[in-house]
């Protein structure tokens, strides 16, 4: 997405340890009219596969989720990162490893809100290593729901994890990929 | 609004300790279709009254907020609850205390995204006690900027949060006031 990739080296910023910093329009401080449109072309790249919800985990994946399952027209569902004294119920859980804060947690569904004849389109914000990715596809199997896909605001194509899961099967979009990022400036792929 | 009473009424669960339980449409599985008509019923309430941003509270309260800031089309920023490693540069801070956890933690927004000149409408999924709100507040006014108004998806009248802000002055809307739950069932206000 052009449009997408402009604003990145507009108002992203790179920072020590390959951090890319993009807080201003795209996790903390979300520019919403642009959130609409990346909305749009997140449903123009899965037109024709058939979708029943959107799965995303807190706190950052959230807005994005929101505003592609509006959409869609179909229900978006987050995954939890500290179990809460607000879930009741059994859930799914699955372990995911952060390299951003050096550490395992897990995430977790509560089972009544995945169904096992649930097309499950997976989203996040970035899109790395792929841990947190991958974690959400474990619930999904778990819950005996099917991947419909996976669909990340940004990927680093450096990292690997996006080319991993797309040789595994998975359609996997993302609406930039970011193939390197050096001294401080961003090279996009192809 | 009418259409939420009767989908709390329907879907809601009441749990011991006066929790009301409306995950499966409000909060970690959101019915989008139904949020846009809160969003846009948001827009109704605060027509008229100037808004440059809507910010919230992770996690729960984003969905909610991104579907408001998107019908208004300005940008919706969240505060943190957990200073994270990705967030850079000085941040503004404000301790709240949770009674559904019973433990104090810190919100914080970075300064760079909220600026004096704007006029917040502060949203949430849940007001009970009013101590989110009243730290968002504290955030606004440490920014320099105005508070527009707060609007809160479901109002537990009966703990007097949203009272005491209004009679403080503030422009508080929820789309639905519980004023009791007893035995299970719930009674809304007017």
């Amino acid at each position: 997405m052009k449009a997408l990739e402009e604003k990145i080296l507009k108002e992203g910023t790179v920072l020590p340890g390959d951090v890319l910093k993009v807080g201003s329009f795209l996790n903390q401080r979300v520019d919403t009219v642009f959130l609409k449109k990346m909305a749009e072309e997140t449903k123009r790249l899965f037109e024709g596969i058939e979708v029943t919800k959107v799965l995303t985990v807190e706190a950052s994946g959230i807005a994005f989720a929101t505003a592609v399952a509006m959409e869609l027209g179909v229900p978006m569902v987050f995954a939890k990162k500290h179990p809460s004294a607000n879930v009741s119920g059994e859930q799914y859980f699955s372990p995911v490893y952060s390299f951003t804060h050096k550490t395992t947690y897990d995430i977790a569904v509560s089972k009544e809100y995945i169904q096992p004849t649930d097309k499950i389109l997976i989203t996040d914000d970035f899109l790395a290593n792929g841990n947190a990715l991958k974690g959400l596809i474990d619930i999904v199997k778990q819950a005996g729901a099917k991947v419909a896909g996976c669909c990340a605001e940004i990927e680093k194509g450096f990292q690997g994890g996006g080319d991993a899961l797309r040789a595994a099967g998975y359609k996997v979009e993302s609406l930039a990929i970011v193939e390197k990022m050096e001294n401080g400036s961003i090279v996009f792929r192809g």
